[in-house]
């Protein structure tokens, strides 16, 4: 599938590619355009994707990408139709490409090409307040409710019977059907991934977006990100409070209930009816199973399997740490 | 006294109001019009309350209300004047019936009928930003300043010689004399209070109103959610700094100070010149008591006592934590 | 140094200060202006100071300026040039004379003196989105963007290549070269900064600024205060995630990487090359090292040495922490 929302400047030419993360051409003889950078998983033969740590080696020995950024240590794991493009920092040179192909998803520059709704063509299908601007590529449902000084920036679709409070910004993302956004939010800008660098950071691309699942509710002042790589995504049915913090590519399940300034790190994978309480941290990267329950306050810094309730910083079961505070 | 905010569709027939909540009416032989939906204290002689868990049965032995929504289990400590409806999930069917007498309490669409300040009969006394607007059932004291592309939306009290910043939206609130409400808040949308449900959760009314009192301050970014059944009080000279939430019911006492990120949870009850420092959260249903202080990071569990120092998760005597913690 | 941003409405007489303070003139035949109010060590010879704790001492024994705020214990630590006025509470009676040198900082109104960028100066030289508002004393560089609803408010410096994004709030700042401010940001305010009194609350001066360093980025829905008597700075090449709070007179060191929803108290210090996790928290007037890393979640209530992990709250040594909670 092609990106829905960022436009893909590619195909490029193989060499220019080369050039662009300084590899040596000459003893490769490589030829042929690449039409787009993926992850090993969803790379396709004319694709370019990367491979950085041997904990996604499974993943890399299937891959149908043509070729794979890597390192020298762990080139040995790519299939035969796989070529090897050896870096330093396979990340920082993923990051080139991607912005090669994607210029536009590394910054989050305001956009300049909304109209006033008064003057688009939404203005007979959808209940808006005053001040409300709509970008370019958006598409809306039935039934749509949009508050005073908000804005839809590009790339946006919104489902059936949606509401949109006031002072809210919405870009890059899907919204489904009967979904409820509240004031002052700010929805699929990038995420918060750079590559550390003395006097200035390298940005990451972010060419992911947000995805909010029919039925769902999200609080006043919240931030859900968008993804880099994937999609940040939030299920169905699931209700989130005032001031939440959605990093990037984290995953949310259905009937999940989350409280008040909860914030969740990047690329975290949740499950479904999960209950959150107010001001509970999670670390990035985890997975935390089904039908768990975490405390307010609570700090989450390893997985949590099925049907666990925990409590404290770090978590943990919840009798064995009310237990040891009483 | 009737809701001073939201509008009374009743009284109902209680036959119709039997029919919301699939109770049998054969055996009942019930007539006549029931008035308002209020709490066991509350509610007068025309009224239908609830009685949802024994802790509240002294109040309940003494509910002035004709009907009562109940369960088999508690329906004896009823007075004679008061007759139990049962159903299996008493607060579910409050729900419903509440909806019924207060149909727009359960959701907060933006409010569609404001105007430009310019444009009413306020441009006069107030002195006001760019893109302001002003809702309906709307009273303003002298002397009062709005920052630019603030809404004041239907049903909202404001005392004199108030300051409301720019980008803030206040709704069904009371705000008393002298008080400063900076950018970028929302006060007096609905709380976060629902019945879970697969597939679609139940949204609970919310005809409480927020109470601001005289000579405080509320910072950047706070959201202050309006009560369900009762109101969300701030005391007099109360100081809120940036980014803080208080949840539905909640009430704080006069000259308290709350620092950043504090989060206060639904319905508790804070006592006068508490000090609470930052990102500490206090659960729900708590009582907080008189000249208490509350270390910075604390997550408090327990009701606290007047005069008490408190620090960590769950929160405990500072000195006792400071000595564990060396 | 005259103060960049706010007006001084001196020079006073010493008397009329005096006066102010309820301190007898009879016995002290003073005479003559007293041109600013300042700390003890950039207060020149024309100047007031004020010293209230023993751990100036060393700076109070040299300080230049012709009168110094003090009380009966500590004024025999003055030079001979510097005349004690004695005084029951310093800080009220420095906040009281602040005041009266600069009465426009005590308190953050909404700037009612903006205009329409569209009919300013600049409508030439920034690229802006609708309804975007400038104030007065403001400059700003080269090939700068102004997202939609944005304020920038008096005393306002902004860079060459600075994005601002849409729904932010600017006052009393410095913007270096190469910033970014995402959406729903107030840099700026006042801070959290007043002497506590019952009934009403004594507000503190903020005459400080908000200075950002160049190639710095401020994530959505941060909230950055103002100095008090010295200014906020974030060094060059920081990040700074979602939500983030940072209180008044904080200085935060080049290169640092700040999470989303941390938050920092008024007057801490912290060094180069500093990561903090989502949801810290660190108490105030602390000093925390280059190098360090401060793990998600903790809250740090210590000064913290260069090139330390930490983790925890009380935040410790990181190995320590985990340790001692496996």
């Amino acid at each position: 599938m092609r990106n829905p929302f960022f436009e893909n400047n590619g195909p490029f030419e193989i060499n220019d590619i080369l050039d662009l993360i300084n590899i040596q051409k000459t003893n490769l003889n490589y030829s042929g355009y690449v039409k787009d950078v993926k992850d090993l998983v969803s790379a396709e033969e004319d694709c370019i994707t990367f491979y950085h740590s041997k904990k996604y080696k499974e993943l890399a020995t299937n891959t149908k990408a043509r070729y794979c950024i890597t390192t020298e240590i762990l080139k040995d794991n790519l299939p035969s139709n796989c070529k090897p493009l050896i870096v330093d920092n396979v990340l920082i040179a993923t990051a080139k490409i991607t912005e090669k192909f994607y210029p536009k998803s590394t910054v989050d520059n305001f956009d300049q090409h909304v109209s006033d709704i008064e003057k688009s063509i939404f203005k007979d299908n959808v209940v808006y307040g005053k001040n409300v601007l709509i970008g370019e590529n958006v598409k809306i449902g039935k039934n749509l409710y949009i508050g005073h000084n908000s804005i839809i920036e590009r790339n946006v679709q919104i489902g059936d019977n949606c509401h949109i409070g006031s002072n809210s910004i919405i870009r890059n993302s899907l919204i489904r059907n009967n979904v409820n956004i509240l004031d002052n939010c700010v929805i699929g800008k990038k995420g918060f991934g750079f590559f550390p660098n003395n006097s200035e950071n390298i940005r990451y691309p972010h060419i992911g977006i947000v995805i909010i699942g029919e039925n769902s509710e999200i609080g006043c002042g919240a931030t859900i990100d968008r993804g880099s790589m994937s999609n940040t995504i939030i299920g169905k049915n699931a209700y989130l409070d005032n001031q939440v913090h959605i990093a990037h590519n984290v995953k949310i399940g259905d009937n999940s209930i989350i409280a008040g300034q909860v914030g969740i790190a990047g690329s975290t994978i949740i499950g479904n009816n999960v209950k959150i309480g107010g001001q509970a941290g999670i670390s990035g990267h985890l997975r935390i199973g089904n039908n768990v329950e975490i405390a307010g306050g609570s700090g989450v810094i390893k997985n949590i399997t099925d049907n666990s309730k925990v409590m404290g910083y770090p978590a943990k079961n919840i009798r064995e740490f009310l237990r040891e505070n009483k």
